[in-house]
């Protein structure tokens, strides 16, 4: 009479590798066929992988994360169908919960290589690093970054629903004029890779359509979403997803146990295999209703919560490293931001890796200050107190250095570079936030 | 006994002109004399024109926006010299109170002319216009934008120690820098400028120094601080503030009632004059003790809050109006987001430029979300929407359009102008976050 | 053209006796006339006297406590009539703000004698106490409660519109019948009282009808709302009041700049004089439409908040000191678990009597736990962390002393009577929650 | 070389009696041996039934709510012995999670019959009732209570260490005495009940003597805690436990998905079988060091919350509903309070017992308001509205009734009775609050 087990679309087999797994995919498009179909109202539950499919391991060395394959990102388990949604409507996707599985009750967060992956500070922390969390219920702790422990703002970092031929013509085309247009030493876009491309249950023909066509995972875009990386996006949030294909063909991964605004280690959150529960219902019209040209969402009221007076908050402006004058970049302001903080807790004995670790994934807030008071952008990025076991307030002087261990770095190395000289050629290299060069 | 009522050491008179009176500056300049001095431990008050020094009317029209005098600004209160604060010395600056004055309840939110000081979105709304505002003990509202109504999240826009000569001259040969390497058909700062200089009591000789050499107060800098326009930084925030010169000479003024993340139209808070009520204490070689850099801040216990469920949050990327990909550019991103708000908001009955006001100045929360997913930056903004007296939940369909009037423009306008095509050149002049081009 | 000053409607004046002040008045009847008119929709400032019409003062004696005259209570501002208010309408009361005056920026919390107006502990602490607190801001401190500050959670303790003749017959009739059967050697309820009571601008005839009929301030009821020391009713808060007579006369006082659930020391709150700013609205036929027996409220949103995990809770039950068991009782539960937080907070070096003031004042949450499992009520007091300047938290162990000075007692005495043998005859006289006996 | 999943301690059988289950018992005595033994330090997982070991069902008819057998009650599992704990030390207790069983997603809410264990308003509404609770992720609705949905504040209501004898003795003779003093018509405790005694494991010896002198485990009790059912008390928080016996013999059960303060109708939670998980550590001389007379503790980060204006707020005093005046009778004036709410909700199409239960299982929030003003007590009642699915604001006048279904009742009934005539007797077995007539 009452309600059952709630249905499971989509498991996912740890013994098995990703890549054989049909419900998974790892590109946007529209042909990859739905894994299964989903009733309009109804609530399922959606197994996921973690986003590298399983390349990291639960040890204590980066040499997975150095030499981790980006070809194979992400694995996303869909898509589904959803009865009833087309192109013009919107789907409203409620996350009732999102878990990671009871028997693998860990995750990680991982500093990528300079020269494979890299992040938002690799001019200057250019070396691989590893964190492991062990999580126990709400909370998690690691081994390589001790004293700390949090409740996991838990969400996915990747939701949305496929794209339409014509919607990927458009991404595959600006994107290929971003990349055309690169004149920086690094890679500014990654164009449609047939390597390891993974169609789901597509059969050759289309799996190697996909491969020439379909859309890396990595960026979130504007008429879907994807992979955003909104840490709040967490349990109970609603989301107002654009639909464009018959059926939505939603898709979604890249769980999250915890994250921080700007997820700036790009392998920044606590990553985990996991299990979301979601509620699917169809807005007819919605896009039009709406006004909805990327997605909406309205946070859900369990999010972990400090009072305002629990937060540090420091403050960055668009002036780089080298004292160089940036026009309103927010990018160079948010930087210096993160850097102020690791001088910051430094003083009690991280490393700059683990706190670049800890700010990637802990749930800290970066805020767009100010942004027209030229030439200077103002961020802020506030750290919440109550994360440590020992004060770390402003009153808490003379710092007494605590032992912190490390964090785990390539085999045969107990620490990662640190390039005080980073960025030289700052204007273009290091300022991020610019547009290509002509 | 106790304690009689708290020591004010800077009046305002509203009756004369700002440029005479001698407790207030309007440029950084370590030579501009103390107007008072304040015991280490002391809780004062002090008054504070708004940041135009009163050259904007509570009336209908944008006239005095449109025709703001920007050499004048920002009129602050001080320099007030802090006993036993020394080059090296954090200045703890706790602000236990902002008000309005008793007998002006009223502040003023103006979007600039964009040949005029401009904004985040003068490609597209290029025209002056303004929303004044009411308060009534906590909460505001605005004859110009209606069916609004919220509580002052009230804060200086800035605060700071003025700096040393040294630190002065770097601030001017950077932004020299800046300037003379612009190619951009805008401003991209400001340097110091002789004209209108208000350099407090100083003596004529000095005054002519201060207006050679003293920097402008337009943007917040690293070094102390300044027009940071925190919008969290209210009632009960402790600061901390390095200081450069002997007895610290802390500055403070452009007090707003309410603003957004961004304070996107750039005369955006709510501007208002007020009293503000500061308790300030000497942290001896606070500035290596804390590893500070530029300020932080722990914000108060009083701010408006509101649920999480209780916001909207929109999504934006860094893809422009005009279809063009950009690279991980964050002021791109964040000017999407604000344009999908105003589309959502359209739809009830706004104008764009009451909607621009509107982002400007309410209390909401912009979010660097993520910054390492090549190509694209995403942000997002939380609208709170219990600040307006309908239903703008995205279940609030099938909208039905409110009679919202209108803001206020020039003289002889009843609406701003569009431009649809705006920032045709968008990867060199809309795209904010630029580098200047070589 | 925009708005001037808010209307003040009500002035008060320190250099005068209270009881010669036209605009207050010190009993409810329906008689008492008007002292000002106050239109529907319009905002107005109310000052206010402290309850005891100024009998207290800012020394560091609580001699005055000790002989409080009991029978001038409460001074209340008002009545006002409302424009259109009826009876069967409902009162809308948003308070847009609670300032105490600029030049007297301080407020006390008493302990009253046993004899002379007691509280929830006195059987325990029988002596006369009383704490001065200091202003500024938002912020207050004690010098006889050293190591806390806290916000101010800033409301009036009485607010609420005249009874009709009808409903001040039924108050008189069924507290004297409370009166009549009460054995306890203790006051339960409060009968008119002509002495000294003040009647407003009335005439003398009205005068003496209001002192021989006039229901006492001291408690709140059901069907006005009246003293109800609810501490959330704050800034922002929209009370929705019962109307009884034309016009409404609504009276308000008994300004607290901070108070904790139960106010348990009865002269609990941080009690202040200070100026209230209040819109009124009439909600036609509101009684009815709203189902309105008692008054509810909606708080306003810049309460001090802080994070849950901020809070050390306590729990008590229905067992009294003497080991009796009490059958549900939440006094007797709610007692005991303010005695549990004074055994936590003696350790630190306070005094009881210090303990009893403050969480009298302080923004403490009394909730009912369980209240249906026979025979133990149980209940819980929340106390935030984070209005000491030391680490009271659990983990703070082995605790180390502080020299917490003293508050302060009658004159000659340095401490206040303890009574361990408190309330042997604990089922009558000491349980509370106590019906009277047959 | 992380950690592999958590330790399960004690796992439930539904196919078999709770009675039959050797992890399981319902009364506390020192004597019930250990069922496990947990590491200082340790975290495991702990499964429970529900309290009532698995007599109500999920389905539309509320006989088993009326039948229920309440000697059996509540079945706890455990003792668990944690290494190192001797009397006097505090067992810190952390609460890591607390879930549902996955394929038994749901839980109920009853109203019992007066007759066979009653409730707070069980005067007005004898009859029993019932709502089933279906869970999806953090939410749960109900098909007996539509229109409203919320995020569950998951908590255990009992949680405890073993009473020593010498406690247990105590327990015995204070709770004797009330019941040989009783003169009302109801029960007002439970003495030790041989009948349908479950002791775990221990042998027929031992058994018998727990049935004859074990504690029943209706009431919470200020030695050890045990049947507190405090709301707050939910994943993230911290507990301190005093212990009494070597090992501390913790226990656990009765888990809530949701409660509101007050539990008011006694079977007033949402209650569920589940699985908690515990961190366990050990504070030697943590009686003494704490000062720990009864447990205290300290919530966790991720309760659901909403801004302080999402709530209604009810007002209560302690005037009975005949309009007799009670002295500060605190059950009497938060009886009112949620009298007043339910008059308020009746009006959307409500019964009242769909009232009754709903403020029984949400999480409202009960507060003492005021206790020192003779003769009222006055009590409120915080109803979020976001719970709801349509406007229940004063502001939604005039209102709309919706269909609202019904809530269970017995077999063949369609409605509860209302007793309109309700404790004409109220000053002796109506008004709550209690104590024992001599």
């Amino acid at each position: 009479m009452g309600k059952s087990a709630i249905r499971t679309v989509c498991k996912v087999d740890f013994d098995k590798p990703a890549s054989e797994q049909p419900y998974l995919h790892n590109r946007w498009h529209p042909d990859i066929p739905p894994a299964a179909t989903i009733k309009d109202g109804e609530t399922v539950k959606i197994e996921c992988l973690d986003w590298t499919g399983g390349q990291i391991k639960n040890d204590d060395s980066a040499d997975d994360i150095k030499n981790v394959d980006l070809t194979r990102v992400h694995y996303l388990s869909g898509p589904f169908a959803i009865e009833n949604a087309e192109p013009g409507d919107a789907l409203l996707v409620e996350i009732m919960d999102v878990q990671p599985f009871e028997d693998q009750p860990w995750g990680f967060t991982g500093i990528f290589d300079k020269s494979n992956g890299g992040g938002f500070l690799d001019e200057l922390y250019p070396s691989a690093a590893k964190a492991i969390w062990d999580f126990e219920g709400i909370y998690c702790t690691s081994r390589h970054i001790p004293h700390v422990k949090f409740a996991g703002l838990i969400h996915p970092g990747i939701l949305g629903c496929a794209p339409s031929q014509e919607v990927l013509d458009t991404w595959n085309k600006r994107e290929a004029e971003l990349i055309a247009a690169n004149k920086l030493d690094r890679d500014v876009a990654l164009p449609p890779q047939p390597l390891n491309v993974h169609a789901g249950s597509a059969d050759p023909n289309t799996k190697e359509k996909v491969g020439l066509q379909g859309a890396r995972t990595i960026p979130g875009r504007p008429e879907h979403g994807g992979n955003c990386d909104i840490k709040n996006l967490s349990r109970g949030s609603k989301v107002y997803l654009p639909v464009h294909v018959p059926g939505a063909n939603f898709s979604v991964g890249d769980l999250h146990f915890s994250q921080g605004d700007g997820e700036i280690s790009f392998c920044g959150a606590i990553e985990m295999a996991g299990i979301i529960t979601i509620n699917f219902s169809v807005i007819k019209s919605g896009v039009s209703q709406l006004s909805l040209t990327s997605p909406i969402y309205i946070p859900g009221p369990v999010e972990p919560h400090f009072g305002p007076g629990r937060y540090i908050y420091f403050e960055g402006f668009s002036v780089d490293q080298h004292g160089k004058q940036h026009y309103l970049d927010v990018a160079v302001a948010y930087r210096q931001t993160t850097l102020r903080c690791i001088e910051y807790l430094r003083r009690f004995g991280y490393s700059d890796y683990q706190i670049y670790l800890l700010l990637s994934c802990a749930p800290i807030q970066g805020h767009v200050a100010g942004i027209v008071d030229i030439p200077n952008a103002c961020t802020t990025l506030g750290l919440p107190m109550d994360i440590f076991d020992f004060d770390i307030s402003p009153s808490a002087i003379p710092v007494k250095k605590l032992d912190m261990g490390r964090c785990a770095f390539e085999t045969g190395k107990t620490e990662g570079e640190v390039v005080t000289t980073a960025g030289k050629n700052s204007e273009v290299s290091f300022g991020g936030g610019l547009n290509y060069k002509e």
